[in-house]
C-alpha cells in the first residue's frame, strides 16, 4: 500500500520520487519497467519493485551498520523506500571486479578476466548523450565536482565494493560489476543514493558453472533470458537469509 | 606513377603499405577511398590519394625541420610517399583546440567552445570494437606502452599541436581538431607516422563565418556537403602556397 506521500518530484525509468510531509524527507517507489541499452529494450515484470526496493533496502542497511553514509531511512511498504531526499550527482560510479558489459565491448579485455585491483570507471549520467564513459580531462572538464568530492565518491565506491563483495560471497554470490549514484543531501553531505539491486548489479551464482544459469541480474533481460524475476527473488532470498528485516519507517 | 615497389604489406581504409628494396623503408600509396562513421559510409573521391599525399608530405617536412620525429622519408609520386618502416602503435592521440564532433556527442560541451588547455583524448585503434575512447586506467590495463612511452607520445603530440596551429593560422585555416598516429622504428624510436590531412584533421577557413562554407575536412563528407574534393584542394593549395615542394625521393 502506498505510503501517504506528496506530489511528483521526480520520475525515472525505474523509480519515482514523491514529497513528504517533511522537506528533507522522500518517498521513492520502485517501478516494475525494466528498461536496457538506454531504454531501447521495455518490458515490465510484475513484482520487480517489490524485489528491488527491499534487496536494496537490506543492503543499504546493511552499509549503513558499516559506517556507509547513505540516503536510506526506511521501508514504508512493499516497493515503497523512505529516503533522505537529495540532489543526485548526475555520475554514475561503476565498479567492477571482473570484466563483463560494456568494457568488453569497449576493450580487448575478455569478459571474465578479474580485474585487480577492481576497476572503477565513470559515467557521465544523461539518456539523451547515451551516459557516456569519461575521461579524466573530460571529467574535470565539466566541473560538476570538485577534486576533494570526486576523491569522497571514488574512497566510498570501492570501500562499498569491499563490503558488498564479501556479503555476496558469504550466500554464494559473485559481484561481477554494479553501478552507485551518489546524492547531496540538505546539510551538504555526499551519501550513497538511488539502488543497490539486480538491476544495478551483475551477480553470478558460485551454485552453478553454466554460463546463462549463473546469471541472477538484469543481463537476463538484456539477453532474452527467461526466468527474470525468479532470479531476482532468488537473490531476494539470500540477501534476506544473511540480513535483518529492513526496518519499517513512515 | 607508382614506384618501383614490392608485396603489400598493409591495407588500411585510406591506404596501402607496400615493401621496398631496403628493409626499413616502405612505400604508402594514398588511395582515392573515403570512409566515415567507422566504415559505414564509404564513397571514391578521384584525387583525393593525391591531395592527403601531397598535403601530409609538406607537413611531415615542416615537422621534421622543427625537429619533430617522424615516419617521413618523401614523396615518391602523386599519391606515393617514401616513409620509414615503423610497428603501428594501436593508439588514436586526438588533438582538440576547438570542440566540435564525437567530443559534442559525449558530452555537453557546446561545438565550437575553445578548449584551453587543448583536450588530448586516447582512443583504442580497433576497427571491430570501434575506436573507443580509453579512461588513463583502461590505457594502463591495456599494457600497449609503458607510462615513459606514453609520456613520449603526448608531449610530440602537444608539440605537433603548437607547431601546427600556429601554421595553419598562418593560411588562415583553424585547426579544430586532429588524430595522429605514432609507430616504432627498426631502432625502436617513436616516430609520428600516418597523414596529416583532411581526412585526420578539421580545418575551419577563417575567411568565412558560414557554418557549412567553411568546413574543409572530411566532415563534407560525413554531412553530405557538397565540394569536398575542392575543400582538400584548397587547403593542399593554401599548405603549399606557405611550404616549400616536398622532396621527392625514390
Amino acid at each position: 500500500m502506498a505510503p501517504n506521500h506528496g506530489s511528483l518530484l521526480y520520475e525515472g525509468k525505474a523509480k519515482c520520487v514523491f514529497r513528504s510531509d517533511q522537506d528533507e524527507k522522500v518517498f521513492i517507489q520502485f517501478k516494475n519497467s525494466a528498461t536496457a541499452f538506454n531504454a531501447i529494450k521495455r518490458a515490465e515484470f510484475e513484482d520487480k519493485g517489490r524485489l528491488n526496493c527491499q534487496i536494496s533496502s537490506c543492503l543499504f542497511e546493511l552499509l549503513e551498520k558499516q559506517g556507509i553514509p547513505t540516503h536510506y531511512l526506511g521501508v514504508a511498504d512493499d516497493c515503497w523506500m523512505v529516503a533522505k531526499k537529495v540532489e543526485i550527482i548526475p555520475l554514475e560510479i561503476v565498479l567492477r571486479n571482473i570484466a563483463a558489459g560494456s568494457l568488453c565491448k569497449e576493450t580487448p579485455i575478455v569478459k571474465g578476466t578479474e580485474l585487480e585491483p577492481p576497476l572503477l570507471d565513470i559515467y557521465y549520467k544523461d539518456d539523451q548523450l547515451g551516459d557516456p564513459l569519461l575521461t579524466d580531462v573530460r571529467l574535470e572538464m565539466l566541473k560538476l565536482i570538485t577534486p576533494e568530492q570526486r576523491s569522497t565518491l571514488e574512497n566510498l565506491a570501492r570501500d562499498i565494493n569491499f563490503s558488498l563483495k564479501l556479503f555476496f560471497n558469504q550466500i554464494d554470490l559473485i559481484l561481477v560489476d554494479f553501478k552507485l549514484e551518489f546524492g547531496i543531501t540538505h546539510d551538504r553531505r555526499i551519501v550513497l543514493a538511488d539502488e543497490i539491486s539486480p538491476d544495478t548489479c551483475r551477480f553470478w551464482d558460485k551454485r552453478t558453472s553454466d554460463p546463462e544459469a549463473r546469471i541472477l541480474d538484469k543481463d537476463r533481460f538484456r539477453q532474452d533470458l527467461d526466468h527474470v524475476l525468479e532470479a531476482y527473488g532468488e537473490v531476494l532470498k539470500r540477501v534476506q537469509g544473511a540480513c535483518a528485516k529492513p526496518q519499517k519507517c513512515l
